[in-house]
């Protein structure tokens, strides 16, 4: 409720055109230059704790807003990082923050080319918050938005859900599992570029983060008006994941990815899609999950594993506080 | 000293052209964009309290990043918000501090083009952390950075110094003076545009914020391997400003100023950039106060009221923490 709140705060008093795109990124047309458009975005990252299976909040804040660029099919090329630091942070510590940032902007071929730091007192922070946002560049032909989905259009993931949030509650809940769950955070550009050298007319992309797959596919069918129906049994999910869910009653729609797109497609060029997503290392578990139908408008439906379908919702609040 | 290691920290892993600028706003030029620059910028905000005679945080934010850019010369044309609440920060406070922005943005003529909001639990924030990132562009041949001053240029204030400092102060300590000094908390890009019409020339500009007056002159003395001489009994001070300092026993040259910059310029055009300068409402008190001199390169000094010439360097750490 206090998040509608919120919405509804910030809509009424930034109202604008740029604002109610509801993408990842936002898509601007800068004068004088050509027409070319940039995109552009932001995101703070408050996540616990900061060191995780798989990742830091170093490299999530460097792929979140790397992510939230590609999900325009925009080149990601700047980001800014602001940090609020907690006094008393170890050096140590900001220094290996820092240096894994430092990896992963070169690993998403993107520069840091803005700072700023404050320092809060004890018991006003949390150790560090970072702030990125980015600029990137969009092809120009590309026409991505949460908007396009069509009837007829195919549904893809581009691998296994829920690992993010699950690698979290199990440090945070002291979980040990024999395979232990890593975190999925990677950099989607370059996965992106090869699905547009294939498929250049991909109708949407999403990066599956807070609110997992179940709130991007009801975001998506909300924007184009259009229906969702996917079949449940077909979403790639690792046993233990699925295994974690059950223990902590969870439902893996609902749980957080760091490192996995959702793509609409028009349904003749699915399989194309799905075969450019499997050449990158970050597709190999791609699969199509479901269409885009006419039916139902802003709702999103699911085959599940004993042959009915039933409705998948938006989730009730955040389920997993600070995962991001 | 913290903030010595952490510059190094973050110099040493995000090494790159562009952070190596040292500007307010990094200057950049896009591919593909017929040699276009734009800026960039970001900073976060942590000010305490949340309001203040003259401002609040959401003002300060926009502000903030608005200068920034305009520190460059750019045109300031859009802002992202990240927001880090505290549960428990009521409604009506984020509602205030909203309303602000939004006013901000409407006096600075910018749009806020993208936002994030997270939320962390009590007694891990304080209050509401805001993060704006900026995006301006650079109008076609101006070149304005902070190592272009030249031996013979001017160097001009835009106005009284201290006022946003002192402030902060006044309600912190709970001070009550006959006047209340309010914070100068403005968007300064009309100001530099009125500048650039008259004088499209201008070295240097650089809003006297953190360290203030004295900590700008000596970056810019320092990047520009220069010296910087001025008169301190010419630098406008209001009386109660300096009454207050004198009080706390605090240096107004290093007190914080949030619409007040530097400039700059050949000293030929000096007179033709103050009448500027004093033509637009925040230049009023608009003053040539130095010059810059072949002399003691990197360091800047002052000409004291009883006729001595001193040293002013770079302050010892951050005079009052948490002060935007």
């Amino acid at each position: 409720m206090m998040t509608d709140l919120i919405e509804h705060l910030f809509a009424k008093a930034f109202d604008n055109e740029l604002l109610g795109q509801m993408g990842d990124a936002t898509e601007i047309t800068l004068a004088g230059m050509d027409g070319n458009r940039i995109a552009f975005t932001t995101d703070s990252f408050v996540v616990s704790p900061l060191f995780f299976p798989g990742g830091d909040i170093g490299e999530l804040a460097v792929y979140g807003t790397v992510n939230d660029l590609a999900m325009r099919g925009a080149q990601p090329l700047y980001l800014s990082a602001g940090f609020i630091l907690e006094e008393g942070l170890p050096m140590e510590t900001l220094g290996r923050i820092v240096e894994s940032m430092a990896f992963a902007c070169r690993r998403a071929g993107v520069m840091i080319a803005a700072g700023d730091t404050k320092v809060v007192e004890r018991g006003h922070g949390d150790g560090i918050y970072i702030n990125t946002s980015g600029i990137g560049i969009i092809p120009a032909g590309i026409r991505i938005g949460p908007a396009n989905a069509r009837p007829g259009d195919a549904v893809l993931v581009s691998g296994t859900i829920g690992d993010h949030g699950i690698a979290i509650l199990s440090v945070r809940e002291g979980l040990t599992f024999e395979t232990q769950i890593q975190s999925d955070t990677a950099p989607l550009n370059g996965l992106v570029n090869e699905m547009l050298q294939t498929t250049p007319d991909i109708h949407c992309l999403r990066d599956a983060t807070r609110g997992g797959l179940a709130s991007v596919l009801n975001e998506l069918a909300s924007a184009s008006a259009t229906g969702i129906e996917f079949d449940e049994t077909v979403v790639p999910i690792r046993p233990e994941v699925k295994a974690a869910c059950e223990m902590f009653g969870l439902d893996p729609f609902y749980i957080a990815n760091e490192g996995k797109l959702v793509a609409i497609v028009p349904g003749e060029v699915a399989n194309d899609a799905l075969l450019a997503m499997r050449k990158h290392p970050l597709g190999l578990n791609a699969a199509i999950i479901g269409k885009v139908v006419a039916d139902h408008p802003g709702r999103v439906t699911a085959r599940t594993t004993i042959g009915g379908r039933r409705v998948v919702d938006v989730p009730a609040g955040e389920l997993l506080p600070r995962i991001c």
